[in-house]
């Protein structure tokens, strides 16, 4: 079983736009120069994660995307579900009420004991991504990274932030 | 993110062979007729089961599969494993250390706090099913469910079982 590759791209993004100043936003180019990946696909995940309320798009020469809520109220599971859906991994076709073995209707009022297994561990992994939230994230950071978040995602040609922040800091490589 | 089918088929699978009498065996193609599931198929993943040690395939006239080791040392996700693997399903590409927000060498010493929290649901996801046996999955069973099991499975046609049954019970289905 695998997630999208795009998994790790809206979990950064998201991380990223936690950092921003209250009610400034960054476009898909931004985002997308500052991580060097495909502006065009992530610019789709983003409306994803625009559905599924974890961002708000905005429109304009100062459009771009934030977080719909705050970061505390915003948890992996949330990020992960909007890329990928809600479905177990384990799919039950139910194959014990079939062939030579096939158990009776009445036998089968019950899930089977085996996809009940398989449910028990999906939901302890949701229950782990449930736990933790963006601000969680955010406060493992060093106290200086939002500070650079903002600034390089600044220095992105994608688009005009909506709060232009000061500048590249010293050191920072040059925007290209 | 999603297990292959098979994962469905190889869980019955196994929950039956731990059914059977100490040293009996039951063959792919009786599995397979038990199941109504495709035979060829069957075969390869239960080869996967005896070379993850899940299994032993013995071969001759009586050959089949049973169980490696005892119902109680065999856990669901040791099954799980041998048909998906063992790799998270989220991959970490280090988009962190790419783009204009690039971090240094240095600053990813430590796993991203992302790709830890992901690694940290898959345990639980692991731990859930490690905690789950075949013995377990017996053990709720109804009482009369291995015999029936052992009965309908010599019923088969696919094969000689290795220790025959006295036959399917009343009111089984007839054999095709």
């Amino acid at each position: 079983m695998k997630l999208p590759v795009s998994t790790e791209w809206l979990l950064h993004c998201a991380a990223t736009l936690a950092q921003l100043d209250p009610g400034a936003t960054a476009s898909a180019a931004q985002l997308a120069q500052y991580y060097d990946i495909p502006a065009a696909y992530l610019a789709k995940q983003l409306q994803g994660l625009v559905k599924a309320g974890v961002l708000v798009a905005t429109t304009g020469p100062r459009g771009g995307f934030r977080l719909a809520r705050p970061a505390a109220e915003i948890t992996l599971l949330r990020i992960v579900e909007a890329v990928d859906g809600t479905a177990s991994p384990y799919e039950c076709r139910e194959i014990r009420q079939q062939g030579l073995g096939a158990l009776s209707p009445e036998e089968c009022r019950n899930t089977c004991v085996l996809a009940e297994k398989m449910a028990e561990a999906h939901d302890a992994w949701r229950r782990s991504l449930a736990g933790v939230s963006l601000a969680d994230i955010i406060a493992t950071l060093p106290r200086t990274a939002p500070a650079r978040t903002r600034a390089r995602l600044a220095s992105a040609t994608g688009a005009t932030p909506s709060r232009r922040a000061p500048g590249p800091a010293a050191g920072d490589p040059p925007s290209r």
